[in-house]
């Protein structure tokens, strides 16, 4: 692993007898004493509010300077380093403006976040957002974890997804996505070359988005969308222009009327009838942008059967006449 | 291709004998007329600023509904359709506000696209924005081609990184990532999963990353980075923090001092020095965020030998203090 990536090696002084535990330990805790008397406020943001007991070997890499377009749009990182912990190390922050994922090479570690307790081994990582309070640790001899802090404007909304299985821990075999991607975006850093930037972006982008799938694919598991719901929503994903009455999506689906109205707004947000209107509305917005065809032609053709009801219905969705949309398209 | 993709045919009339073409062309004419007259206020944007002649078959993709999230902030799909089109279909068009990627799968098309001519057989594709004026066409008997719009706030960025190559085409044969990645996007917008837009998004970043990279190499190919240049850039980014004069970059490079300015400047936009000072104040960056290090710790760890000299060249580069940085974080 990490062939070709060239890291630069920190060795933070291991205390080793119970002795020199007992000094850093001490250390510490006046460490602490000082921060609660405000004689710390010169610390960075990530060690203001923050309790640390770092020790053992870190690998870091040198990431190259990325463009203030970067900054302010794509997906970046901005640290990543292996650390090689014994027991006693621990982070305990909040507030710190980063996302940071975290994943296991050997040994153990553990994390506490919003109100859970994570055990990680070989293979499983956490994805957190580090202005939420946050502590993790070396568990039993040593743990080797790589460190990897990334950020973007998008980020926090597709965190906020990503937590909505309520679990932040993932597993992924050495393998798997998480390595091969975290390789190719160093080895993207790592080279001269132009469009490095997006390159990059693009490389996180598939990173958080593996980590969103497998979340919502374990949510899936744990309360899965019903086979009958789900054949009925691609059933009207591709046959919406037809009238398809509540009636008569109950009976296809076999679930009773009220049963499918209740299920339905769990699973999708929308009621069937506003879900085949949401359908309907957006084939009529494809029609009048790209064809000449007549309104009352797009709303036969998009699924509805009176002209009036169409233009009700598109601008109560797009807020929007039919005409004011082509026009503005 | 496209095994399990549900598509909607639509068969538009095709003039078969001269005479149908004959008429079908001053019908065309006709409605050029009626345009510049005037007498065509209510067509659609993307027809307002067209001509059209459009006949064949079309295989059209219904996109479900994607959020407001997604139109605002993600890279999404507008439309995907393929046409079949015998020889006579065109569409001439500017100012309309989307993307197009198009992808020739059998026969022979043909683009104008500022001032260049371009011939495309099957797996040529290309890459544009509709805002700038574009004409496209069937060559010899018959064209079939992917015609896939897209949009998202960072396209336009995206795309005139992608221009600076010169040219708008590329090359895939049907077996790559392009085909791949637009299978998987039309797959994930066809099933009903949660987190859709996000897998979306991430597959279309995808693609146009993969022609931005292939864009890029090719450029490169015409002119590449020199390979001593690019070696001395690596070197660069790996020993930041000792000192490097333009005397050693010099002697390392086996290229003159002015010659290896004016080169170095032409291929990363920096001088030697300010490239190293943008390393050097990156570094101290992430220690003034990571770490405690007092600011002549760092200042010494980054490569800077004069605590003077780093803050002038930190709040160059950055409009803040060292210690102003560290606050803010």
């Amino acid at each position: 692993m990490f062939d070709q990536i060239f890291f630069t090696q920190v060795q933070f002084p291991t205390p080793v007898t119970p002795v020199e535990v007992e000094r850093q330990m001490s250390r510490n805790a006046q460490n602490l004493q000082e921060k609660e008397n405000g004689t710390q406020e010169e610390l960075p943001a990530n060690m203001r509010n923050a309790d640390y007991f770092i020790f053992g070997k870190m690998d870091t890499f040198s990431r190259p300077p990325v463009t203030d377009f970067a900054l302010e749009n794509l997906f970046y990182m901005e640290a990543f380093s292996i650390f090689t912990c014994p027991k006693g190390f621990f982070t305990n922050r909040k507030d710190y403006q980063s996302f940071l994922i975290i994943y296991t090479y050997e040994g153990n570690g553990g994390l506490e976040y919003m109100g859970k307790s994570y055990s990680l081994g070989p293979g499983d990582g956490f994805f957190i957002d580090c202005r939420v309070p946050h502590l993790y640790r070396t568990v039993g001899d040593v743990w080797k974890h790589g460190v990897f802090h990334l950020n973007g404007p998008l980020v926090p909304a597709l965190f906020s997804r990503y937590m909505e299985n309520g679990s932040v821990s993932f597993y992924q075999p050495f393998t798997g996505n998480y390595q091969k991607k975290l390789e190719e975006l160093l080895s993207i850093y790592g080279s001269v070359q132009p469009c490095r930037d997006w390159l990059a972006s693009d490389c996180i982008s598939s990173i958080l988005t593996d980590l969103l799938r497998n979340a919502s694919e374990e949510k899936e598991t744990d309360s899965p969308v019903p086979e009958n719901l789900r054949y009925l929503i691609a059933y009207m994903e591709k046959h919406f222009t037809q009238a398809l009455t509540l009636d008569f999506l109950s009976r296809f689906s076999g679930i009773s009327k009220y049963y499918l109205s209740r299920e339905f707004k769990k699973y999708t947000g929308y009621s069937p009838n506003d879900y085949l209107i949401s359908l309907r509305v957006e084939h009529a917005k494809f029609l009048l942008r790209s064809t000449t065809l007549p309104a009352n032609k797009i709303a036969l053709t998009a699924g509805f059967h009176d002209i009036n009801n169409f233009t009700n219905l598109f601008r109560k969705k797009t807020a929007m006449t039919p005409g004011g949309y082509r026009k503005s398209c």
